[in-house]
């Protein structure tokens, strides 16, 4: 008989896994802000003395500010993630890493694993059930986080795969997303961390009445697009202007009585909503955003689970974002060539990354960028962004409250929006009129040290950040 | 947005895959006698004029007579399976092909394919639902044959995988079992074959009073071997008497108010009224041996879907069948080293295989071999077996009408018995009965090439079968 894979502890399970200096552990962001799992095991492995840790975690959000310890340090040395937040973007920025970060998109790590461009040595798996032999979900138990689609790829390819749970159920758990033949170790720890913290980030819909014009605006672009019919598949960003927008495309499909294909996400309580009214017909979730997903997930059938590779590897036969029809997106820049920043803010410190936005925008058929014009004080529409996060030829519309840009790459598109009556400018005349509000910035200045690599939704190099001077 | 993977036909599947002179193609045997995936694909391959293909099928049965013309036309010359039944083992048998055929097991298909040790160039995988990107599952759809256990490494490590169904449903299917991102196209025909075929070979209990004499002892034996407490897990072959074995299992864990933990298998419908009643909290379904079992797939939550990896894959880092507590197989012959013997008849010619047998006798806790001491006026019980299927050091208990013999190495459990009032005689004892009804038989003949390869549970070489000698 096979013994248990039970451990005692986080360090017993780093030390059976043979963890040295210098190799890669990974995480999943599953309980996104709310996540204790990266940092209590990072913890450890800081205590335990290691040096030279590669930290590979699909997104590294608020609570993760561990990290950036470590990194000065010398404990972590690399990382290689689809987002990176400020709470740890601020030391990668500054230049305390000796190897520049690597920024994926959700799609690009299972690629990345995949065609053997990066590795993991130990994978870290939350799960909130798992029994003795490993079987994991995230539907069962009280931190229930809904979707694993981070882990699907980390559990494939890593050498060593340790699940760490709070709800150890009786052999054979029913309801299985990764199974044990992944699996060498378990450990029961006391908690997962918030699990309210998975809606962290993520909002409601704006009731600012620039927000809900701008929403509106995207909303008429989809709606005259040409795409909202029958079968029609769609995703939003989880911002407070793009669920708006999701708002008002569910008014118009319910008007025009169009019944979708499946929403594609990220899926959250108004996607839930939107699915048992019938407008559309499946939800395929690569990660839960809130608390009525995980139920919606847990009880209804038409509520699939999708892993990130079936979500958006570039690389795999298909992918699920390559049947979108619109996706609404935001951006902290956009530029006249369309490309878009969603890395770094206004001072060039990264803040963020492109998560699934590089990916879905290259999928879509319509890509929409919704963002205010001028934010704090500065224009979101420049004339070349200071990281290509998302290449222009991948994006569509850019939505502002003055007036809609369409990529000169689809005059047809601009034709049925000029039809229809919509504001159309050209997106230099949007950035003129920023300009009349905010003047001419002066350049962001940056020093010369790169501190982070971008690779796009095909797994190559979009661009690189430099080190960022830190302005009193 | 992605193309559809639909093809208009087989041909065009192979065509698009690339099949070469020389190549591997892979088939799951889910619809066993049934199945009409295997001749339909190698049919289109022989009239496309192939040379020299190797047929990987987890197991080849009585409707894959095609195979047998194809290796004497030359279409195929090397054959990898865990099951070969009679239609072709009389042609392999007989030396007709180049190179030997490789028996394996249930769970060395995937540590082979795992390991790199085979590989395979195009799955043609049966699916009784799908969509238009390869999602697919086994329970849903007219020719609904239940679990895909064994198709998932074939879709794992393939090359190209080619989805065969005969119910196309809209993207996306919503209850997946093998995911799109493994597949590369999917062509829709009228029929998988005769679902009904899926009982073929596996028969309900028996009713001869021979059978249920051995049944009975086999189950006596169980209930007194010390297993028999809350937690148990057991599985059953599909033979008559191990089906009796079972049902007198399930009244002495009634009578004992014992409530097991999981039924592994290879699951039927005496499973499903087991795992129905509470007597076993889950069934670990790894293939469904009757139409009851797939219904029960489809809406019991404690019925679950497995791979054959997750079954019995022996270099996994768990293994369900390493936590059997007791299994009641058959056997074709056994010898006075308790090795045994599933692949040839007493002819030496090939008519069977593991399948799952060499496995789980390796994993469980008690293995009872059941089988009338003689059979069409054989010896069962003989000095050497002609082949070492399953090797003596995983089996406990032989079963015959005449008493049970224990391995010599199990005294412990031998005492057991023995206190409980359980029939006990030396395996030379059963042999020597055997011997006065049959007379000492002469060996069987075998010519000098090697026919085929017997591989053991853990991936290497237990024995090889020579070409049989046929008798007039």
């Amino acid at each position: 008989m096979t013994g248990d894979k039970l451990l005692p502890s986080i360090r017993e399970a780093i030390r059976q896994c043979g963890l040295r200096d210098g190799m890669t552990v990974s995480f999943h962001h599953h309980l996104r802000d709310g996540d204790g799992v990266l940092p209590m095991v990072m913890g450890v492995i800081g205590e335990m003395g290691f040096r030279n840790i590669r930290v590979s975690a699909s997104s590294i959000h608020a609570s993760h500010g561990i990290v950036a310890d470590l990194i000065r340090k010398g404990v972590v040395d690399r990382i290689d993630t689809n987002f990176l937040g400020r709470s740890v973007g601020d030391t990668v920025s500054a230049g305390f890493m000796p190897e520049p970060a690597v920024l994926r998109t959700h799609g690009g790590r299972p690629l990345a694993l995949e065609a053997g461009e990066t590795a993991i040595d130990i994978a870290f798996i939350a799960a909130s059930a798992a029994d003795r032999m490993g079987n994991m979900n995230g539907v069962d138990g009280p931190s229930a986080f809904g979707s694993m689609g981070h882990a699907f790829a980390d559990a494939a390819f890593a050498e060593k795969v340790v699940v760490v749970t709070n709800h150890l159920v009786p052999y054979p758990l029913h309801r299985v997303s990764i199974d044990e033949t992944h699996v060498d170790h378990v450990v029961v720890v006391p908690s997962l961390g918030d699990v309210a913290g998975i809606k962290s980030g993520l909002t409601t819909m704006t009731r600012d009445p620039m927000g809900l014009r701008i929403a509106r605006l995207a909303a008429d672009a989809v709606e005259h697009s040409g795409l909202l019919a029958d079968g029609f598949n769609y995703q939003s960003g989880g911002g407070r202007t793009s669920q708006a927008v999701t708002q008002f495309v569910r008014e118009a499909m319910k008007r025009r009585k169009v019944t979708g294909g499946f929403l594609l996400g990220g899926i959250n309580s108004l996607a839930v909503a939107m699915l048992e009214e019938g407008l559309f017909g499946s939800a395929l979730d690569a990660q839960c955003f809130d608390l009525e997903a995980v139920d919606s997930l847990r009880r209804n059938p038409s509520h699939t689970e999708i892993s990130c590779s079936r979500y958006a590897n570039y690389n795999a036969p298909s992918r699920c974002c390559a049947q979108l029809g619109a996706v609404v997106l935001g951006a902290t820049e956009i530029d006249v060539n369309f490309d878009v920043n969603v890395h770094t803010e206004s001072l060039g410190i990264i803040m963020g990354g492109s998560g699934g936005h590089s990916d879905i925008a290259k999928g879509a058929e319509l890509t929409v960028i919704v963002t205010p014009l001028v934010r704090a004080r500065s224009s979101v529409v420049v004339e070349k962004v200071a990281c290509r996060s998302t290449p222009g030829e991948c994006v569509d519309l850019l939505v502002t409250q003055y007036g809609i840009a369409v990529n000169p790459a689809r005059p047809e598109l601009r034709a049925r929006l000029a039809e229809a009556g919509l504001p159309l400018k050209d997106i230099e005349e949007l950035l003129a009129i920023a300009r009349r509000m905010t003047g001419t910035p002066k350049p962001v200045a940056f020093g010369e040290k790169i501190v982070a690599e971008v690779v796009g939704y095909d797994g190559k190099r979009t661009d690189v950040i430099r080190q960022a001077v830190f302005q009193e």
